[in-house]
This record gives C-alpha cells, structure tokens and sequence, in this order.
C-alpha cells in the first residue's frame, strides 16, 4: 500500500517521507485487465479495486515522493519530488490523511509525463487569486526538463500576455534549473539535495536525489543502471538507505 | 452525480450516452477546501469525498462524454469525446461500471490540459505491445489543436525514432483534422459529428459538437459565448437537445 503510518504532524520535531506514489507509468491496476480481463484474470489488477487504496498493495499511482521536513525551529516545509499524471489524485487521498497543509518547493527527477503531467494541477494547491497574484511554488529541475515543459506548459512558464489573450488561472511557479551533477547539491526549502544522475534506458539521463540530516536517503525512482559516476562518485553515497519502492511506508528519518 | 443508470450493454441495439466527467477544470473537490478548510469548510468540497463518487453530485472530474453508438448491425462503437487530466479515474471507475470494452476513436473539443492530457494514458486502454505494433486509435481535432499537441506530446505523433533512441511503449494514434465549421461535418465510427465552434472567453474558440441519429443532441463543454454562425447557421441547429452539465445521467438516445 502507499502511504501508511501515523498523521505527518503528530511528531512535531521529527521529518517524513510519505510516499503519493510506487506504481509504474502507466500505474497499477492496468485498465485492459479490467476492461479485458484474462482467464483467469490478473490477480494484482482484480484486486486493486477491491480494498481502498491506503490498505491496498495492488493499487498503486505514479512514483512521487514527498518529503515533510521539519527544520531545527520545528517548521515543516513540504517537498514534493515528481508531479506525475496522478498528482491530483495523490493530493486528495495523502494531503488530507496527512493533513498536508500547502506545498514549499518540487523536484523533477526528468519530464517524463508519469513525473511531471501533474504540473498543471498544482493550482489546486496554491491559493485562488483570478490574476493570478500570487507567491510561486519552486521548482528544481535540470534545463533537459525546463526546455521540454516550456513545449509541454508554455502557459506555465511565459508570464507576459499576448495581446488580446484573456487571463486564465493558472499555477505560479518559479524555476530554478540544477546540474545533473552528484558535485553540484542544492537547497529546497531548507533542505540540501544531491543530484543523482542515472540511465533510465541507455538513452535517457534521469535524476534520483540524495538529502537528509540525521540520516542519508537516496532516492531513485526511474532507473536502469547507475552510472560509475554516480555509483562511486561521492563519498557521501558510501553509506546512505536506498529507498526501494515496493512496500512503502510513511518513514521517520 | 457522473454517469449512472443501468449497464450500457443491457439495451442491445440501443446508443447511450455516459458523462465520464462534469466538473471544471480544475474538477471537483477543490483540494485547498480540504488541506485548509475555511470555517465553515465548504460545503460542496467537504461533501465531496464521503460517499462514492457514482452516488454524489459534488464529486466531478474533467468534462468527457463516451458515446455508446449502436450501428444497425448491434454492434457497439464507443467514441470518447474529450481526454482530460482525469481520463484514468475515469476509465478505472465508468469503464469497468459500464463494462466498456474499447474505445473505438476520440474527438478533442480544444486543447486545454482538461480536454487532452490524459493522452498519454490511451495506451491503458489499447491491446498491449513492447514495440507499438498494434492499431492506432482514430483522433479527430481541430487544426489548431494538432499543432499544440505535437508540441504536448511529439513521442505520440512521431513514428521514426532517431538513432540511438529506445522503444518506449506508448499509445497509438491516427490523427485526422477536422473543420472548424458548422458546414463541414466527419463521421467517426459510424456516426456523423457537425463540429459547433463556440468561444471559449473571446480569444479562444472551442468545439461543442451535434450529432444523433434518432435524435439530436448538442454537447457543448467549454464555452462563454455563441457566435451568430454557429446559432443561427444550420437548419439542424432549430432542435436538438442541449445537454447541460448539471446532473448528468447516463441518456438512451
């Protein structure tokens, strides 16, 4: 299942990762096995409409990571990594177990749409102004991924109106690009990130994220091989807990 | 409520229309009235997730209509009009509850994320295959929205992959342009479709669409005004039905 565990605010002091999403692209149940059901039928899909989804291990949306961090004066800031295609969805079933008030900063781990699809929703996060005047959501991610989202969202990233053009809500973001680099971390509301460069398909850079204080995370939600770089680049990376997302849980850290 | 009613194959030789979604674009619940509910919370958005969303009118995805056509032979074609952020839901929830086999083609109304970027997930409901190789699904849009597609969405309109590049498994389309005139109608799947250009606020210019055999019905998602030529334009236009998104029901027709 995604996403058990206690409320994310119950610890004051303490940080989580609570994990929106451990499915695949195209998430799991898959449709056809649905609509198309085999003799005898998938197992996991038939499944996955049976129990709801936070007591459910076969139901499953798209890799999404958020992390509460809680900063030494106890405030928490809330990153996001990944704002795939079911991000609304996530929002509605963990932002409110959780009782996950607003969202600080994202981290795009490539522009893949099962990453970033979501993008468009994260007004349903921000607070409502028709003129759209107000405080942007950061966003971390590398120029591969600002160069395709500005094709995919131009109304998300051009500011300025056409003539004639009506203004339309839409969400506010701030981008910021980072280097697919393990030498080159960066901050995200408070919260030091290093970038794991790795081959999502021989063909293809995505990026997984190594932070943490009290502990190291490494979280690498889309690859096929690392990189020697990668895997042996920083000593930081000798000693660090791999997420792997299977059974994920809400995780104290 | 969206789409209730009996199952859509009970009636053999009979069309029926089942209202995928109804809400905005942004769909409802409102998430920012649950992470942080004004006192008091709203109502429509704190009712929206207690019951079940096919007994509650206050739960409502992105706008989409499937047209159940039964030709005169009794076979069934299912034509979906409209792609949204929330086709997955959708499918997952109607397509199982109506026992929807496959969708047969797609008609966009305009190329706003709640009308098309659920197209990446079409290949939920296509016959799966590593390397693609499998029927295209028939897309019918506007000139205007090919071209903002191709930018949302090259992996979906190139067929050639350049060198070096992987297959990835995506879904299959066969794009056709359609007029933006009341005087230029297509068929898709069988059935005839008189495109309905409507504005959409003044800068913009979305498709609602007539069509019926026994009866007419006009299904206009998106729009703020009527220009003159598309009320006034044809004949066909004196009497149809005007579906209103309000309670929408799962209509024989």
């Amino acid at each position: 299942m995604e996403s058990n565990g206690a409320l994310a605010t119950e610890g004051i002091g303490s940080s989580a990762l609570i994990f929106l999403g451990t499915g695949c692209s195209s998430a799991v149940p898959n449709a056809m096995c649905l609509i198309q059901p085999s003799d005898p039928p998938c197992r996991v899909c038939s499944q996955s409409l049976v129990l709801p989804p936070d007591q459910n291990p076969n139901y499953r949306c798209n890799t999404s990571l958020l992390i509460d961090y809680c900063q030494g004066d106890g405030k928490h800031n809330y990153i996001l990594i990944d704002v795939g295609k079911n991000f609304r969805e996530q929002v509605l079933r963990w932002f409110t177990f959780h009782k996950i008030p607003h969202l600080d900063s994202i981290i795009l781990t490539h522009e893949h749409a099962d990453a970033v699809l979501g993008l468009d929703d994260v007004r349903a996060v921000q607070p409502f102004s028709p003129t759209n005047d107000i405080d942007p959501t950061t966003v971390f991610l590398s120029q591969h991924s600002m160069e395709s989202i500005s094709e995919k969202f131009p109304y998300l990233i051009k500011k300025k109106l056409k003539e004639g053009q009506e203004v339309r809500r839409v969400a506010q973001f701030d981008w910021k690009i980072i280097e697919v680099s393990c030498e080159k971390p960066f901050v995200a509301s408070g919260l030091q990130f290093i970038p794991l460069p790795v081959m999502h398909g021989e063909d293809y850079v995505s990026l997984g994220f190594l932070f943490g204080e009290k502990c190291k995370v490494a979280y690498v939600s889309d690859v096929s091989r690392f990189p020697t770089t990668t895997e042996y680049g920083r000593p930081q990376l000798e000693s660090f807990v791999l997420v792997y997302l299977i059974y994920p849980i809400k995780v104290e850290y």
